[in-house]
């Protein structure tokens, strides 16, 4: 039996096992606390990842590790890659994890990125406003996620309150200036590169954030045949000079017909959970497939596919589970207020089908607003 | 979190649990073995059935129980459901566990059923096999499973060798002599009802059995309209006289165009597993909402699928995977002989692309026997 090991035990590495689980499989999660979810379905060792002796016995345990946490200490994924196979490699990982080395990346690969400037004093800071211009957005380097360690700047006179909020962490974690992108729409292309290079993507998936955190994705997305294949080049041309193995996405913006990339997940992605029920193979098994060598599965779509986040708490599940293509995910977490605890996946062959479920479940919930996207999407779009 | 207790930890068990847990669901199965292959994804108790300690603190633990293995003792089920909700009821499971009392129940309810009679002793033996006439079986009326527990009558001259073989059951679990049926087809409703008495069923499955196991199951079967309507009329018939809950498989002989039951399954069901990848719904995930008094998921079907049974040892992956619609289930059970240890379901829109890949698959594991039902059907039909 193969055991792969995973660093990371939420929702991600819980649905990666579940996934891998019929491929005969076992999994060892890794996780700092001992309730992460992905420990009610496969064995957890809880440690922290700078901890030698915690790792050590991972490796001990693992046949090849993988990632639910894009955050894990690139060191700490250079220490294990001695001990055992690791996927995604630790170089494509520590690219991932710092937006100055992405960013850097993406314009070295001709991939248009919205202006950017490091950030290591508060007269660099000036120096990046006036390079960048305003409005622009001051970044964490690294350990940013869902919308946390960003600061807005609308004008110039935001420069002291951005360096109040981040300056501190300059010295540590670093900074970046972007330039914010007034986009018509965010797309992600989630993408899979196998052991021996080949390469699929899954169709482009559009998506919806409130206060940095997606709320809503819809796939396939609406975009012209020639826009989805400069996006899914762009997807090709980071995993093959990554040597990259594995799921991950590419967040991009889109204004005015042309794309920008945005960022590099280097894991299964939340804009790629309707994959499950959505794709004849998901995102998850796909993942595994090609950290194990074997061969990937077909990511052809099945109709329309909606996801709809659930944040802080689980909504009731009867409206969704009424729906003819209703699919629930309940994460098995405690509710907490900005924490993803969940998703629902509606699918229906039709668009007009697919937006009056949603209709339904938006009204049923009280969560209009959140469907109110999609639904426009399907409708107009 | 709602803990869902199943009796059985085999790979129905497995697959169940790894349906239920994106509804967030807790699982917890009892089996008499320690490497049962469900315990690789949900706590496993260990025990045996009859033993009240156990069964005590197993409905201490569960909120809901349920089977995945049909011959959970009869009174184990009645003093369990004392103490927790348990679906399918004592009396449904009862019934299914006994092949007299079943067919009792289909010659009342108007379901054609092949000719039979109670055999309690050598002399009604005779008499049986005077009545329902030969070629015919004598079978256990309990405890008999994949062909097991069954002696094939082809001539009065074979009677003296029944006896010898299956006699000495007639005082324990019961004897039964049923009319051999030279069915053109073998067919399965597999069916499920809610706690509100909502009733579905997945389209029709035709199923190929070698040697009183299943081998092939191709799904939608090839049948007219009016011929499932009726077979789904009989499953529905059954389902609301024994007030059933949950999913159950009622298996038909095809003959001259008209059907015969042969056996109902009171439990999720091989010839069901197609549904994981082949359906809006799964047969596990529909079994547990039905438990749990969820709305049931849709029953529709996504193109063709054909399911093949590993039996044994697993053969190699790779070939499957590679096919578009390839999807992969190792049980991950130690090989032996004549055991279930895992299947392949090969899933495809048009049928002549499914019979191309059956074919190729076949090819590569030199299993052209066991794809050869299938393919013909897809081809010829």
């Amino acid at each position: 039996m193969t055991t792969v090991g995973i660093l990371g035990g939420g929702q991600l590495a819980r649905m990666m096992a579940l996934s891998g689980a019929p491929l005969g499989l076992r999994f060892l999660v890794m996780d700092t606390v001992a309730d992460a979810c992905a420990g009610q379905f496969a064995p957890l060792l809880v440690g922290d990842y700078r901890d030698e002796a915690a790792l050590a016995e991972f490796a001990g345990k693992v046949d090849v590790a993988t990632f639910d946490f894009e955050n894990v200490p690139a060191e700490s994924a250079e220490w294990l890659s001695a001990r055992v196979p690791v996927f995604p490699n630790p170089r494509a990982l520590a690219v991932a994890q710092d937006r100055l080395a992405e960013k850097t990346l993406f314009r070295e690969l001709d991939i248009p990125v919205p202006a950017f400037a490091a950030v290591a004093s508060r007269q660099e800071l000036d120096q990046a406003l006036a390079t960048v211009g305003v409005p622009c957005i001051l970044k964490t380097r690294r350990l940013g996620y869902d919308g946390k360690g960003q600061f807005r700047i609308r004008s110039l006179a935001d420069a002291d309150a951005a360096w109040q909020a981040l300056g501190a962490q300059a010295g540590t974690v670093g900074l970046i200036v972007e330039a914010f992108v007034p986009f018509e729409r965010e797309l992600s292309v989630v993408a899979v590169r196998g052991r021996d290079g080949e390469f699929r993507t899954w169709p482009l998936t559009e998506n919806w954030h409130v206060d940095g955190v997606l709320s809503a994705s819809l796939a396939p997305a609406r975009v012209d045949p020639a826009l989805a294949d400069t996006a899914t080049g762009y997807a090709r041309r980071l995993a093959e000079r990554l040597d990259y193995v594995g799921v991950f996405a590419l967040e991009l913006f889109c204004r005015d017909g042309a794309l920008l990339a945005n960022e590099l997940a280097p894991r299964v992605h939340n804009s790629g959970h309707w994959t499950i029920e959505g794709a004849e193979t998901s995102q998850f098994q796909n993942h595994l497939r090609a950290v194990l060598g074997l061969p990937l599965g077909a990511t052809d779509v099945r109709g329309r596919a909606c996801m709809l986040n659930w944040i802080g708490a689980m909504p009731e599940a009867g409206p969704v589970l009424a729906e003819p293509g209703g699919h629930w995910h309940d994460y098995g977490k405690e509710p907490r207020e900005g924490r993803k605890v969940g998703h629902a996946t509606l699918r229906a062959d039709a668009p007009s089908v697919l937006a009056d479920a949603l209709e339904r479940v938006g009204q049923a919930l009280g969560r209009q607003s959140q469907v109110a996207p999609p639904v426009a999407a399907l409708r107009g779009g």
